[in-house]
């Protein structure tokens, strides 16, 4: 199993990237990992040794998050992401992951690898943590204007990566709107209710965003914009919160005294809540294994986002999406 | 200064409704408020005496929270909130509170008092809680097909609101978005954001869904389905993640001591993030001043409630939002 890490992408690249990947090749030392980037900022990390499951391939450009992605990709070809997708599509790597700019990332893949037949547009999904454990949001932000057609596919293929990635029989399967019952929501929510209601799919109806972080679906469907939101004001309460919750329980001494007391216990609350444990999100759709990590990973993150790639390998996930997607 | 208050509606109606009436009765004596709904559900709580400025209207009717809003305005005639809207039409009210079903509060509010002249649809704006006080949302789910100009009127009713009422000078308005850079998003918030940069405004540009809960605007500005989305979402993880404290915080026994010296910062917080405390989302845009009460409304949001409606009266919102709104 070989796993190209983009080296280069995020903003901890490339410390950041190169110590996750270390940690992961000593966690599983067959799985072999491939570094791709700028060779001269690489190496300098593998003065000494370098473990024999790591090695490096060189991609002299980077692109930033600032850029146009398709454009970039298009015109940087030798751009650490493109390098590292075109592994995969040579069949030198089983699958990529970066932390990098997700629209370049998405780019490289739809140029370099296509889509799974059958599939009109790939979507992101996230793994978002909630009350129940973690639950797949999708899409987040790949694509801004789909069709009822396309969040039909968006379900099937979460369902299909519930099950097999977060071990979820049975994914229940929800559709984000601003009610509960059915005929609710814009024109887009109301198509996709009726095309949700027949599809192979433990359909559970309309979710609202209240029903999220309690974890009442496996797998919440919705538009790219929406989701993006959903899940960036998830995370930025969460910090609000967790910098209030500081603050106000050490504000004085003895709240201080007892904030000694209840550090566990919010502790293992901010573990629950922390999107490094789940590594990536998978981009759903396209033909071979694209994990895409936060831009702000870390360590810990890049670790889990290759612990996630392996396990998209092991399940064949582009296999069962494939065998997933009624042909039409 | 006459308020009226749709007594049959919201989740702890009449019983709450009537105490959150009561409690601004007696802090505001100079303040008339008229329950208005089911008589002989109203009376059982005013026997022995009733206030001198608490005065009751019959209503004979009540929407449910099912009911499609439009047709149950038009067919229930006598319904509370149709008779409240009712009473501000004829002058005989200044404001209307209620906790029934926001879209029959609309309904109502649109064939009862119609668009204020230049505003093209209404907009509900609810005051979110954040790290930084209260910040205004539009629109939370009023219409869910916004164009950009729409867009851009709620920008402006907006800042009106957050100037007047919410005491913020040249309140930042800020469009919310996937990306922070101009020219992110889909075409609604990309051609919204080209009007907003032009309109008399202080237009901060895009903000994401992390920016909200840290208060970075002072008016965030969405379309309705992903306003919805944003405010139940926050809610729901406000929630959750209150529980898990309650809960970890608990666990052992040195926990349940260490909780007892921290609990009252953990009240504070609480108290900071409760929409109770902001009392109501104003339905922006309609000719006289409904406030819309969240569905589970108890005593402390209905007075609250009862003090926004006096506020938006004393600031002549109506008048303000007429002559903001550049006649086209």
């Amino acid at each position: 199993m070989r796993i190209a890490v983009d080296a280069m992408g995020g903003d901890y690249a490339p410390e950041e990237i190169i110590k996750g990947t270390l940690m992961a090749a000593e966690k599983w030392p067959n799985v072999q990992l491939i570094l791709v980037g700028q060779q001269e900022r690489i190496l300098p990390f593998f003065v000494g040794a370098k473990p024999a499951n790591i090695s490096l391939v060189e991609a002299s450009e980077v692109i930033g998050m600032d850029e146009h992605p398709a454009n970039a990709v298009r015109k940087k070809k030798d751009a650490s992401i493109v390098v590292a997708s075109r592994l995969v599509k040579l069949g030198e790597a089983d699958a990529v992951v970066s932390a990098g700019s997700t629209g370049a990332q998405m780019a490289a893949a739809l140029l370099g690898l296509g889509r799974i037949k059958g599939i009109e547009r790939p979507a992101i999904g996230t793994v978002l943590p909630t009350a129940e454990g973690g639950k797949l949001i999708l899409d987040v932000g790949a694509n801004l204007d789909a069709s009822p057609e396309q969040l039909c596919q968006y379900a099937l293929m979460g369902s299909i990566y519930a099950e097999k990635i977060l071990k979820i029989p049975n994914p229940r399967v929800g559709l984000l709107n601003i009610g509960s019952e059915e005929g609710k929501g814009n024109e887009l929510t109301q198509k996709a209710y009726s095309l949700l209601k027949v599809a192979p799919l433990n359909f559970i109806g309309n979710v609202e965003g209240r029903d999220v972080p309690y974890g009442r679906a496996d797998v919440v469907v919705c538009e790219g914009f929406v989701g993006n939101v959903l899940l960036k004001t998830a995370e930025g309460l969460a910090g609000v919160l967790f910098q209030l919750i500081k603050e106000k329980i050490t504000s004085n001494l003895i709240r201080k005294l007892g904030a000694l007391a209840v550090k566990p216990g919010l502790k293992e609350i901010a573990r629950m809540m922390d999107y490094a444990e789940y590594g990536g999100a998978p981009l759903l759709g396209v033909n071979g294994i694209s994990i895409i990590c936060h831009g702000s990973s870390k360590t810990k993150a890049i670790f889990n986002a290759i612990r996630v790639a392996q396990e998209c390998i092991d399940v064949r996930l582009i296999e069962q999406i494939r065998e997933g997607i009624p042909k039409s």
